[in-house]
């Protein structure tokens, strides 16, 4: 099995991106097809010589410049390497796709190369959000803007299959992210929502609000794409924002520093647990392949980690459970 | 000039309540009416003889409990101290009112016998955003799951009006909070809310994301009350997430607590600039009197700071100047 990677794809690639595929060769025994610039991928690699096996460039020459609207590019850019690495696993020369990507474009070439799954009417951005357990999956986190419930419904059966597949979740809890004040349970669209999720043969839990998710009481978060976009964006601004605020009041005094050296692995564990390279990505849900997204700011072990996800997802069986799913 | 304090309202009363009046009379020399039950409230004041000048006990016999309703609730029980103190209000006897009770409740009382400013379609809470400066003012935080484009344009004007008048700020800068996906800059609301702060006659900046609100790039956040109730207890869930977590880590080893031991001032302030006890509550906007709204969970302090909070909005003119905001 080949997992198609987007080696340009990401805030620092290629360096990243290829040391990515690398360790997932050497150490996961993974094939690989580095979907790039070819030179660019051969200079890269030549840094990790020996090369390992399983790592095979499929040259995709043009490359989406940051000034361009990513988007748009990838219509215009028939062989970016998105798109280069789609038609891969359209054509069943791959059977997941990994892109740390602008994930509108990612969105984009997804919609433009393979198409929806079967009576999905829109494709869903999937993200982890913190919680005591292992994260919890929330979506849509940005692809629609605006939502019908029925959208929400299929996120719901989407993100629990997803859950189930790939962590063994059996009956995976489904929560609605809701407000919580009291005659006012939610805007219009979470209302709604509600009464179609109740209605449906899924394991919901109800209206969960963040202290529930990050308590880790579901395993699957729906809500529409500009909440969803919101609460992903806050998360990570204010966790960037705390270390911060600690880092410097720690820096202010010579015995603060001290100290601080010696929680430093304390400190480390906090934030790994935290950090998005450990999920290893999160998949893109509603179109006809698997294709994990990984964090922008991916490092070489963010995307090992992602291409690693992209593998078991697409060896799961995931695909045609997904198909399977009820649409209404 | 006398400001209402409900006593009732909130987690920890009336032992943090009724202290932190005390501390506002005896360290601010302010003048405050203690709306509640007159015999729990002189059974607090009695820890704490002898009693500074300034405070005033408003008999309120009914209390809502844990259990009610809160909004419905406020209708049923009209001796309750949330609407005996918005009575004392609206009869010019305080000038300003400070609850911790259930926001849903205090925006019911205030509807109920304030009623709206002239021209304001709908209230709006706000709250306070961390950020590298003092707080970003973001409104509506859950007074209004669905909102009208022209209900934000309001409350665009009543936070710069409140922003400029309380701290001072000339021409505060307004963001709108959206997101940041190329090709869907946003949901509908948020489309239409910036053609119509664009050709208003405020500081705006333009559409916002967590980041750029952390980063101090404006004074007021707006955003409808479902996304702005959503963007706060998702703030709130990941720090209390977050400080859990590496208190867990460093109380796992015993050299880690040794650290933390010289580290525990700048824990201390890094959390303090966060929290809400330092902002002393936010202003319920849009309803004809002073109404500020701390944290449930406030202490003495906290309740302190509220007490100066409405305080210096009531004599500020506050009142005045958003009635005379635009309100299209």
């Amino acid at each position: 099995m080949i997992i198609a990677l987007d080696v340009m794809g990401g805030d620092r690639v290629p360096r990243e991106s290829v040391a990515g595929a690398v360790q997932a060769a050497k150490e996961l025994g993974m094939q690989i097809a580095l979907v790039g610039p070819r030179n660019l991928i051969e200079d890269e690699l030549a840094r990790h010589a020996p090369v390992p096996e399983g790592l095979h460039i499929v040259d995709a020459a043009q490359v989406i410049g940051m000034d361009e609207a990513p988007a748009q590019a990838v219509r215009q850019k028939r062989d970016a390497g998105i798109n280069v690495a789609m038609r891969l696993l359209k054509d069943g020369g791959a059977a997941g796709i990994v892109s740390a990507g602008n994930t509108g474009a990612v969105v984009a070439a997804a919609l433009l190369n393979l198409g929806r799954l079967p009576g999905i009417d829109r494709p869903a951005i999937s993200a982890f959000f913190p919680s005591t357990e292992k994260g919890v999956l929330i979506l849509d986190v940005g692809a629609n803007a605006n939502c019908k419930p029925s959208y929400l419904v299929q996120f719901a059966h989407m993100g629990a299959t997803y859950v189930e597949r790939i962590f063994g979740v059996q009956r995976p809890r489904v929560g609605l992210l809701n407000i919580g004040e009291e005659e006012m349970k939610g805007n219009d669209l979470a209302q709604d929502v509600f009464e179609k999720l109740q209605k449906s043969n899924l394991n919901f839990v109800g209206n969960v609000e963040a202290k529930d998710i990050a308590a880790g009481i579901v395993d699957v978060v729906v809500t529409d794409g500009f909440t969803g976009n919101v609460t992903v964006k806050v998360s990570e601004a204010l966790l960037e924002f705390l270390f911060t605020r600690i880092k410097t009041a720690i820096m202010s005094k010579a015995h603060y520093r001290l100290a601080a050296l010696v929680l430093r692995d304390a400190f480390r564990d906090v934030r790994r647990k935290l950090d998005y390279s450990e999920s290893g990505g999160a998949p893109l849900l509603g179109v006809n392949g698997i294709v994990i997204v990984a964090h922008g700011r991916s490092d070489a072990y963010a995307f090992r980690n992602a291409l690693r996800t992209a593998r078991d997802a697409a060896s799961s069986g995931l695909l045609s459970a997904l198909t399977a799913v009820p649409k209404k």
